[in-house]
């Protein structure tokens, strides 16, 4: 068999490997069932295990309160960002947006097709290697939207956006740091995040969805556009995606084995500590974002030097580092350490990144 | 390792045992990248060869011209029954629907939340057991939409629709009997399929467009909602369902390994064809379908005593035959035999069948 190497890939991105040798294992069989996971229908005993077992360990790792449901979609987040101001932003509201990167901007533009959008605040003016600190509310938004992780630039809201109106609702694209710390889950209104970097593989978007929430929703939008269709039907109104959903419920699972959110939180600060660490000593590399908006699943930095970087990733590649380069919005690498990276992995990238610096 | 049983899941269906033995083998390492198929970024090398395989073969197995685009999406016909009206029907117009079942009243609820629906049949006076031959077209819809197979009802158009203006195009759920045979896809605005029955694991939906179908789509509808952005992009505006394309790749090697669609054909005329051949002959059982309209995927039928089907269902489950239920709104049973079904899993029915027969 294949050694695995170190995989940095920003999404899809690495699983852990125990989870992958359990799917493994059941893609024949699923238990003693002696019909694959891929092959079970999603109305049979077996399947609805799965789909509820996902269900249980999600609200328990983030301790989400019973006014809230857990939907298991499909479309990623980019569908999420039409979804949600269709359902909840009429012509003449206004929803308030936090422009930190390139899938903010794809949020608001879907925005814009239902009503108003104002911006609260934007780190474009230096491509987006911030989080902003001064924010400006419009009077009373219908919610307020903010994409917690910016994959492509390595910057991570440290807290929730607070000090808009009481009667909006936060909203949070979490696709790329979901389930990285703990969450206070009733701060927000909608939770969204494709699984792909995360929780699982590509093809499954868990929402999280306070009840309130999925009664107001728009009820003239088609059935697949409405959350209420998926809530009155615990995600099941259509064929879900099960190997997906399968997937999550490994790897939510393996978190729960690995200290559940407190344990990935250290595990994230310690993996991303020392390689930020390691970039602040270097004379070679520099981090791209501020210091105070650093990510901890996606760390970017670049030697200044286009050929420079170049050669570090083509000497990267041909040593087991996997998917270094970074966005091509920022250039020069990134470094995607999610959940599942391994600590070892990320030794490994900084005892190599010493050694490229030592002879270049 | 456990046994595999025989599997007649109306969906997710049964997969070609090699397929899944290929896909176990690349769960942790996609050939000798090092990666596994759920962890390649769909950007990368890798991937990319995946998805354009499955393309290709997608085109070579059902001919499909050269403009047509062939895309890979999310959320199940369910998101089609929409998205077809909200591209393509103006509040005006007027869509031809022929309603041979409960996905085809699906499908024309959620159209007349976009413009005017004209029934252009219905079987539904004898609970859907047939198809109907008499068809009264509206002068000029803007599409006619049929499903061309009934997965709960097993029945079957035979051929495509015809007689109606041709300024109209032609829109097909094909959901349950994708690739059983040749089709002529020219004859098609539309054809679109769920995965999960005939093509892969659940969660990718197969959507075959006509060029200027993809043009003429709305606007002004939310990036995701439009095919043109699916078109433009290669299926890849977002993240696509990666191991889903994987299988469904896979699945068509298969099928090109097994005599492309007219292999397909005869092998499922042969399965079926074998099984009905008992029915008709069977004291007990009695097929369901009409015999001008019988599926070759879903084979329904009752003994006509609740109790029976009952006794039958139970001794068959405890036997390795499973999910022989048929759908409630039928009763009785239903063995699905996509075409990944094996052909020595239909004769092991029917000789099941004949045992218990002799023996009630």
């Amino acid at each position: 068999m294949t050694d695995r190497i170190w995989n940095f890939s920003a999404g899809p991105a690495v699983l852990p490997e125990s989870v992958l040798e359990e799917a493994r294992e059941n893609l024949l069989s699923l238990g003693d069932t002696g019909v694959g996971i891929c092959e079970h229908s999603h109305r049979g005993k077996p399947f609805v295990a799965v789909a509820e077992e996902a269900e249980a360990l999600c609200r328990e790792l983030a301790g989400i309160p019973d006014n809230y449901k857990v939907l298991f979609l499909q479309g990623g987040a980019s569908t999420q960002f039409g979804m949600i101001p269709m359902n909840f932003l009429a012509k003449d509201q206004t929803a308030d947006y936090l422009v930190t990167g390139s899938w903010s901007k794809k949020a608001v533009k879907e925005a814009k097709l239902f009503g108003n959008v104002h911006t609260v605040c934007s780190s474009e003016d230096k491509n987006f290697n911030y989080i902003p600190t001064d924010k400006t509310y419009s009077d009373s938004p219908r919610y307020v939207h903010f994409t917690s992780n910016n994959t492509i630039y390595g910057t991570q809201f440290a807290s929730e956006p607070a000090g808009f109106s009481n009667e909006a609702f936060l909203v949070n694209d979490s696709s790329s740091d979901i389930f990285c710390r703990p969450i206070d889950v009733s701060k927000y209104g909608i939770i969204y995040a494709g699984a792909q970097k995360n929780l699982g593989p590509s093809g499954v978007t868990l929402v999280i969805i306070r009840d309130d929430l999925v009664e107001q929703g728009n009820s003239e939008l088609t059935s697949m556009l409405q959350y209420r269709t998926h809530a009155a039907s615990d995600s099941m109104y259509n064929t879900p995606p099960t190997f997906g959903i399968y997937l999550m419920m490994l790897v939510f699972r393996w978190i729960k084995a690995n200290g559940g959110l407190a344990g990935m939180h250290e595990r994230n600060k310690a993996k991303a500590g020392k390689l930020y660490e390691y970039l602040d000593s270097s004379s070679l590399f520099q981090p791209t974002a501020d210091k105070a908006s650093r990510s901890l699943m996606n760390v970017c930095f670049v030697t200044g030097d286009a050929d420079k970087d170049a050669a570090f990733l083509k000497k990267a590649d041909a040593e087991g580092f996997s998917a270094l380069k970074g966005h091509r919005s920022v250039g020069g690498m990134r470094a995607s350490i999610y959940n599942a990276f391994p600590s070892e992995g990320v030794d490994a990238l900084i005892s190599f990144m010493k050694d490229f610096e030592a002879t270049a």
